[in-house]
């Protein structure tokens, strides 16, 4: 078996050209900057990516260009849980035959109350239809957005009917109750817990995770890379003060038009602020403070405009 | 312009062989039975066809089947709203392509939260796209399940935008002081209404309103469309209150897994359980007592058997 993801994953923020497509150039330079800069995976077509807001052709076209243009499959971590059975079962077995080092895979999250029976019936036919022992099914637990959740009971039960395969969890309850039950649960079986924000790494890693996969890793990798390779180091608690107030920053505006502002801002290119309904862009009043809080806070992406310039050309 | 659409419209429940593949014969000749006896209108696609587990691809073959199959493009009103833009688009316009009545438009629904401002750019950028005066759009407020509310600011601001296109809604929010809202503010503007339960069309009738579009109507249709072709008669309330009752006893279990028991049973074709993941099928103990409590109220679907082994033959 290949090397297990860790460390800090990027859910990679979407560029979008201003008729709303996907700006493949972009996109890959956003990419390579992220591993250059302390993301050790790309967890791409996260909540984040605003992925539930491409087509399933739209998600495969910008896989395959980011493979064919040298980012390193291994290292990714495609989101491919979608409503339909079908198309799970579409993007997942992409992704493992383009040899991605793993999935992040949501539940079905039209219908809500579904039972725990239904979920791992949808888990287990998108598993048994892929029937690819390459691949590595993480399970995204993010009920704030998704409003269905994974318990413990079905982490249970697809971990025993299918060892091996189900590689681990990113939780995004924002509830490190919920993370710490899970990793006192599975963590020694080998299922990989990844905290859903840097404002629970040092927690997660204390308690056995295995790092997080955090939006603000769009825009933050580096500060919160040094976290994890330190945490075991006097300085982590401090570390972790650090990204945590810069994460706080961040929350204070709608998370993924402030990613994108932040990167547009600092990368010198403002192309990259357009998002697709139903997101809508920060108002110009939005942006200046975002970018004067973190401004104070002497917050910078070293290289950001270079490569972007780079990789465009 | 053509007639629009009213009286009662079935959510079609999407029937799958035992592969979960979608099983089109079945699926035309419930849709024949469904217009025979009672539904002015299909609004396949529905929360209760459990499209949002089918691909897109899937649904469009659906939609073309029916076509080529004799159920009059003018009755159908497909649900063609996703979480992804393009999907949206591409959904609509093949709609409009086959001549469909209209289309009954979910907002964008993964993400939560988001702004009226946001929802009123994607309704928008799909009617921009796609481009083509026939359009009919019903806008679908299901909050319990989409999470995702259609207010009535954002009617307003559409109806003013795209008169014409913007037909009407299907309200399925379960509160009639909210359906009654959208009456007294719109009705009058020939912006159609349609309660997404039974159990409100006398009320609605009343109101001003055009009919109802209900999972029930797939199984109870002919007693259904009986109160709307007489709401203004002295016997409406008991024909309400006796299709309320019937539809009391399937909110007893879980909608979709019941509403195909109930075709299966009455059908005499053990083929129609089958659900979808994340959905799951009645328990057999189920089964056996929603059957008893309907049959215990006369309930009959008459041809139901008969009309389908023609279709299927």
């Amino acid at each position: 078996m290949p090397t297990r993801l860790s460390g800090v994953l990027a859910p990679v923020v979407t560029p979008f050209k201003r008729d709303l497509s996907p700006d493949a150039a972009r996109y890959v330079g956003h990419c390579k900057w992220l591993l250059a800069n302390g993301c050790r995976g790309l967890a791409v077509f996260g909540t984040n990516s605003e992925a539930n807001s491409l087509s399933v052709d739209e998600r495969m076209t910008l896989l395959e260009t980011l493979v064919q243009e040298g980012v390193p499959a291994e290292k990714l971590m495609p989101g491919t849980g979608t409503c339909a059975l079908t198309d799970s079962v579409r993007l997942t077995a992409h992704a493992v035959s383009l040899g991605c080092g793993g999935v992040l895979m949501l539940p079905p999250f039209y219908y809500k109350g579904v039972s725990d029976d239904g979920l791992f019936r949808s888990f287990a036919e998108v598993i048994e239809r892929v029937a690819d022992s390459r691949l590595q099914l993480y399970l995204y637990h993010i009920p704030p957005v998704s409003q269905v959740p994974i318990t413990l009971g079905l982490i249970e039960r697809l971990l025993a009917r299918y060892p091996g395969t189900v590689a681990g969890v990113k939780d995004s309850s924002g509830d490190w109750s919920n993370t710490k039950a899970m990793l006192d649960a599975f963590a020694k079986s080998g299922f990989d817990v990844f905290a859903g924000s840097e404002v629970f790494l040092l927690q997660n890693m204390r308690h056995g995770g295995k790092g997080c996969i955090t939006a603000t890793g769009n825009i933050n990798p580096a500060a919160i890379n040094r976290l994890f390779e330190r945490w075991q180091a006097p300085e982590a608690d401090a570390l972790q003060n650090d990204i945590t107030a810069t994460r706080n920053v961040l929350q204070k505006y709608p998370m993924m038009a402030a990613l994108k502002a932040v990167i547009a801002h600092w990368g010198r290119d403002p192309e990259w602020v357009t998002v697709r309904p139903p997101l809508v862009e920060l108002a110009p009043e939005q942006t200046n403070s975002l970018v004067a809080e973190l401004g104070a806070r002497n917050f910078d992406m070293p290289g950001l405009g270079p490569t972007l310039a780079a990789a465009l050309a």
